[in-house]
């Protein structure tokens, strides 16, 4: 047990009840637990048996009462904003769906008000479904930082980055410089906002755009985000331009380290995933957009066997076209036993854990969030188990993945925040949110046949 | 257009506004639809434009605003009970799940209670998911009969047969009479209520048990279903046993024609589709079962390239673990994409069609069900897209098999009688289902260890 305080103490949340699910390191569980949250941080963790007699002060007081609690969802990967233009594309095979719909419609409808309509409606997706911590990688990133300011989520926020046409010394310096003032400006804005760097893929950025940006992320501490092997066709592209594969052309660049998060990884060979070991790289995985878009399957099982830190993401709207961590755990646990025809591959708990402290990790912000134990910050959500689909009940974790939807959350607290309860987003008004994307789509009918 | 009643007609109910999404022929919609519902079919089907200025009385009108009008789902393939043991065995084998857990569990726990109950929790989930129809096959079928008429859902019953230990020519005329009075008794009970048969598969049941319950079945003209194929063992099995593979068996004793429906078919090869094309076998494809279970992706592109008549199914909830369309369809339609790295195999609007009314052909009900025309069974249902996760739309296809989620489902109606209004069933008290399936959860775990 993990009771730290004194039971007079005041919290500003306390939960009570309900089946905890902590997913420390020894994934211990409390049954009838009690939780009490200070100051955004998780201050008593318990069984609600051993508060029994005593007095304590809560705020506010969650009964979770045949409900599972357990630490937010970290959602590894994401484009918010394309939200806007969720299923205007389908059932194309990536290269062309890339040049012949999202390149175009990009470059014609992006703009500040696209990009934080889209972010807040992603957002509200993510905090309804449980998802608590979603690492971006896109542009106009002021935009995206308002909105999860004002929807309390916690964001990492990946400055996107593309080789512009002519590249010389002058142009990288230009980089470096809008890199550095985005960190800079970034920083130190909330709790909730953490700067990341994200270069496009080895196939549109260029090694010296790459590796300038890599130590800029590398100064900063900060982490770099890229595509990585997504298609069979990158690997061709990459080597007919440099010579070199693209894990060769980040390893020689000196891109690969634990603050590097490799994105899809679908066609990382054994050579390439001893490397990513080595160098202590992390993966997301984006099992959805990877089966959608037809890409492959990545080697998930091989890379957890060689100790990758592996996490889920659901990728961006148009691509899956959802923001859905409880599809994604169920997805991944039956894509890799049918891949591998093994069906002990990936069991519930482990997937539970990629989608929580694995996610963290990746993000390196597991010391912070993604389990629930005394002095972390209150990243928790409320898993409503009073359900036809979820009855009755041998093995929450497999519930969990199997079986859970995202509208089963009751509740979603980030950073000690309350954001979600009752199924419905308590920060923002969703509905005009709907509202001004309805308006933006209509927009982009008018101008684009679909 | 459709409208083929007077106006001033009186209907039961009225659906006013919303997008209808027939799934007739021409796939026609009609948006801000009216459709006007009496004695439980479908009697007016027209723009609500078109019904301004007229006349109607309905006693009951929904506004289905801002909602998608559709079929109901048709589930090809259930053991609706199990779910009594819902997530009790996951992450094994094919045949070790059977073997170890499953098989021991039903010999110890299956009895009308445990049917009737589980039966009853399952058709509170399907109904909630807007699934109208359901194939189910087990045993105590007079239980789910039972459950069925109480909760008002469509259902094939398929009464299964395993074989006994000593099968000779007397206990064949046993099973014969068995199945003929659960025919008889069966078959006038209810409109709701279709008997058919269930021979569990080639390697559990004998071919002159198949070939006399085959009869049985032509004789009175229902449904013969049964397991095939399901995994790769179950070729070697069969041959080493018959000299003959399953495929063969079948064919060879006269069991292959149109009102036979193969559930699985993971291991088809393609001289086995064209018995199967020839024959017009019907196929159910349950893929979540099929990748949770690691048997194996049905090759379903190729089936529906030789005209074979595909639906989809959930499979019982100890191998998926769930009874939800919304998540089978988007599995379905991304699982054959990745595994042929084609993202064009099985576009949205061929997905829904699967799992409304070529479901429905399967089933041989597609006269009465699977799409919406005026004469038609009113087997319909309301989903809510008035959600950040189904905004904007572009395409409803795309969002229903990528997006949507059963907690869309706003309203199902079966046979003309509202079954589930603003996410509630109205047949049935849930909750004392659930209190009952915990007891029975609490003596299976008292015998069982998990």
């Amino acid at each position: 047990m993990n009771k730290s305080a004194d039971a007079t103490e005041a919290f500003d949340i306390a939960i009570v009840g309900g089946e905890l699910l902590t997913i420390s390191n020894d994934m211990s569980k409390i049954s009838d637990s009690f939780i009490g949250i200070s100051d955004g941080k998780i201050k008593l963790v318990c069984s609600a048996k051993e508060m029994r007699g005593s007095v304590f002060f809560a705020k506010k007081t969650i009964n979770a009462n045949n409900m599972v609690v357990m630490p937010g969802f970290v959602n590894t990967h994401a484009h918010l904003a394309m939200s806007c233009f969720r299923g205007i594309a389908d059932d194309m095979p990536l290269m062309k769906w890339l040049h012949e719909s999202i390149f175009p419609l990009e470059k014609q409808f992006v703009d500040y008000d696209m990009v934080y309509y889209g972010s807040l409606l992603s957002m509200a997706e993510m905090l309804l479904a449980g998802i608590t911590t979603c690492a971006d990688s896109y542009f106009f990133e002021e935009a995206i930082v308002k909105a999860g300011i004002e929807a309390k989520i916690r964001l990492i926020v990946g400055k996107g980055f593309f080789d512009p046409p002519n590249i010389d010394s002058v142009v990288v310096e230009k980089i470096i410089a809008i890199a550095e003032k985005f960190v800079t400006r970034c920083g130190n804005i909330s709790d909730l906002i953490v700067p990341a760097i994200f270069c496009h893929s080895p196939y549109s950025c260029s090694p010296q755009v790459m590796k300038a940006l890599k130590n800029v992320a590398r100064e900063n501490d900060i982490l770099f985000m890229l595509h990585l092997l997504e298609s069979a066709d990158e690997n061709k592209i990459v080597f007919d331009r440099y010579g070199q594969s693209p894990v060769e052309l980040l390893l020689v660049n000196d891109i690969l380290d634990k603050k590097t998060v490799a994105v899809h990884g679908v066609y990382l060979n054994a050579n390439e995933i001893d490397i990513f070991a080595e160098h202590e790289v992390k993966v997301s995985h984006n099992p959805q957009s990877n089966m959608k878009l037809a890409c492959g399957v990545a080697p998930i099982a091989r890379m957890k066997k060689a100790n990758i830190c592996v996490g889920i993401g659901t990728d961006g709207a148009t691509s899956n076209n959802r923001l859905d961590m409880f599809s994604e755990m169920s997805t991944t646990a039956k894509l890799h036993k049918v891949s591998a025809l093994d069906a002990t591959i990936l069991p519930a708990q482990d997937i539970v854990r990629m989608a929580t402290i694995d996610g963290a990790k990746v993000l390196g912000i597991d010391s912070l969030v993604g389990s629930i134990e005394v002095g972390k910050l209150a990243d928790i959500i409320i898993v409503d188990f009073n359900a036809p689909h979820l009855t009755p009940v041998y093995d929450y974790y497999s519930h969990l993945v199997y079986c859970a939807k995202a509208s089963d959350v009751y509740a979603t607290i980030v950073n000690g925040s309350i954001v979600v309860f009752n199924n419905e987003v308590k920060t923002f008004d969703v509905a005009s949110v709907i509202n001004n994307v309805n308006k933006l789509k209509n927009v982009i009918t008018s101008h684009y046949s679909v």
